[in-house]
């Protein structure tokens, strides 16, 4: 038989630490700013909002995170992940490349995302903590954490921005049957909810509001702390299993990427794939790492290294980010997960510093490969995904045109199975693509006027 | 490390040839009659419906078929399936019984279902067919066909029960992104559908109405046959390359099933995951092995071994089968793929025989197994797929009555994240158990009068 088209990793071979890349950057991490103050925040500062073991690992310079054995127990309900190897797609593009792409579809939850639910949920419940807070958008998150929490027991509301709650039940439906409790926001619930609803009583709701409500009833209920899925430190820490693993299983076939791909909003799944492998860059590995985005939320094609706010309300630390302001809000896209304005501060850091290139694709393009793969590969990818899959075929039809037998790197972030609505869109003629006009980015850039600069 | 959690079989040592348990069979198999004549049929009466290679397979005595290499390289897109081993749910129940299940909901369709539409697209294709049609309930099947005859470029033509259609449109859009025509039935492309539309314009459809209009469009266009996702003798054979990983797999952590659990509606996950161990206890192994059916279908449990159609407008031949009669309507039942009147042949010869044991089983007692499967193991069940769930939680009980490590193989046989409804109808109190009485059963049995015996 051939190259397999699989590997597979036993689990007494699964990584037991994750990677800390806060250790091995070339440029030091400038610290999360306080918005009265403009002076660096202390870890105290964050403990209304998260327990303090996650804090600690927040800002963490250990360059090695020991898994515990209660979390790496859990883990083990889907992982190692299997490494495939897309020869199907390679035929069918007719490419010198060998395309391997890391498959996170396997989860219950579907995504990566349960990959740092269950270490959040753990470490809540270590602390004491009783119940979590969170919001999701199109539900990804929020179902991923809805399964983390019924596993360590633990209570569980998250905040779903009500378009996507009355549009996507399937997602709440998950969360329900996980345990969870699911309700619309902005919801009578907080505060921050009624002031919206008394405002604007039909509003869709977005992210920005249903966090200010999720972190409102962290703070003000007992035993309580916010959960998020994307963007901090910690969250990108415990998916560099990814990375690790995939390393482990391109050995077993004498391999190693000269390209890796993933898809980023928050910018977690990216780097669990690409920082393991970016701290072999750090020292001296030849190789190119790809960040894909959306064309209509271009976070790192086009926004500013910047000190900006997580949420739209200003309730979070100030973080050194690429960001489009707090207040941008994308046009309707199917990627759910890939509109938010700004991006994890380590992969942003790290464009800043040339270890990561940032490329922006339009989603006609994505839905074009997505299909493609479902017709090669067979599996339905999460619209998310799709960025990723467009680029590898770039990188795949590059190479056929080079004559280079390349080896690409993929992370097949999530199954498409709850976003099917999007592949009718495009399959039907639908949907287009959607280019922001530069002054409505350098609109929502001014939200950045004011703000410390980095 | 412990016993792992899941058990991986390499590429290199996948089955490379299909187990045909009619080579074994302890009674021979009564032959399939023409309903004119009561005679039994030749190949050549199957020829308008199916391609000759795979009525060869149908009628074969052979007891190892080889698999082709075409196909397996298509199986290789997610085969072999990881056997797990169900640690948490063991611990939720306290049982000294070891749970092992076959994961079958890893295809891209998500059920075992692409085991057989991959060869049956194959020795279509093989036979110069250009064209499939076929009929779907819930839509498990339609979407695994046009996963199949995307791979081999054969077109498509699904009729869906209506009410499937419009209830699950996520269906439809799996099988559109995977380039096949998705239609409601009855509809007013043949000759069966107009005449139900004319008669009950309104109606719902049923699985009888779109067999026969899938039936008629395949014997009445060009190049053009029919294809069926369960109860035939080469469906069955098809799906023992579940088994027959399952029986290396649990070699690997030298364990042997004391107990063996599957699902039935038409019996394909059961064939698959028991045949090749059925094989074993037809040579004198000692070991359990259980058909779960619902309680509101109970074709196993409650109808007579008999000749009866295969579709409600009899234009099948008869088989010698379990049947409730080829008019039963099952109450509505959220696991539409056990709602079929009849039953493998194969599986029905082999309850006659007593090497298979068959346990009917109430939806609310399901639905509780998998709720409490998808917050011990993670994984949303489907509603098929519960009722063997429901019967390993019983196995597992039992097992610490009696104080026995008993070790138990179940099929899971796919996801249940196209079937979410179920859930919410489940946990928000809405669902009952159904008892059909006994006088609707024996109603039903009438249409078996008149008909030849076994």
């Amino acid at each position: 038989m051939s190259d397999p088209t699989k590997i597979f990793l036993n689990e007494q071979d699964m990584p037991t630490q994750w990677y800390n890349i806060a250790a091995d950057m070339p440029t030091p991490m400038k610290p999360p700013l306080h918005p009265g103050t403009g002076q660096p925040i202390g870890p105290e500062d964050l403990a209304p909002v998260f327990p303090m073991n996650l804090i600690e690992q927040e800002v963490s310079q250990e360059r090695w995170i020991d898994i515990p054995d209660e979390v790496m127990e859990k883990l083990l309900l889907w992982r190692p992940s299997p490494l495939y190897r897309a020869k199907a797609l390679e035929k069918a593009l007719d490419t010198p490349a060998k395309i391997f792409y890391k498959n996170e579809g396997v989860s219950p939850a579907g995504s990566h995302k349960p990959n740092t639910a269950i270490p959040q949920a753990y470490y809540n419940k270590e602390f004491g903590i009783k119940r979590l807070t969170t919001e999701t958008g199109a539900g990804q998150w929020g179902s991923a954490l809805a399964f983390a929490c019924q596993l360590f027991g633990l209570e569980l509301k998250v905040y779903m921005v009500r378009i996507s709650f009355d549009q996507k039940p399937f997602r709440k439906l998950m969360m329900q049957t996980w345990g969870a409790d699911c309700i619309p926001s902005p919801s009578p619930t907080t505060q921050a909810g009624r002031a919206i609803l008394e405002k604007m009583p039909d509003t869709p709701g977005s992210l920005g509001i249903a966090i200010s409500e999720a972190i409102e009833d962290a703070v003000t209920s007992e035993n309580t702390r916010y959960s998020l899925g994307s963007v901090l430190n910690h969250v990108m820490l415990h998916q560099t299993i990814i990375g690790q693993e995939a390393k482990k299983q391109m050995a077993m076939v004498n391999a190693y990427p000269d390209v890796i791909i993933g898809c980023a909003g928050g910018g977690s799944n990216f780097a669990g794939l690409s920082f393991p492998f970016i701290c072999d860059k750090i020292h001296g590995k030849d190789m190119r790492v790809i960040a894909v985005e959306p064309a209509a939320c271009p976070t790192l094609t086009k926004a500013p290294f910047a000190y900006d706010f997580g949420d739209t309300a200003m309730t979070t630390p100030l973080l050194p980010m690429h960001s489009l302001g707090h207040n941008f809000v994308p046009p309707p896209l199917h990627a759910g997960g890939l509109r938010y304005h700004g991006m994890s501060p380590l992969v942003s850091q790290l464009v800043m510093d040339d270890l990561i290139e940032p490329l922006a694709l339009h989603q006609l393009e994505c839905y074009k490969a997505a299909v493609l793969w479902a017709r090669t590969e067979g599996f339905i990818s999460a619209p998310e995904t799709s960025h990723a899959l467009a680029a590898t075929v770039r990188e795949a039809q590059r190479a056929k045109e080079e004559g280079k037998e390349r080896v690409i790197l993929m992370n097949w972030s999530g199954h498409g199975l709850m976003d099917l609505l999007g592949y009718d869109a495009y399959l039907s003629g639908k949907l287009s693509d959607y280019s922001l006009p530069q002054e409505a980015i350098e609109q929502a850039l001014h939200d950045l006027d004011g703000l410390p600069k980095p």
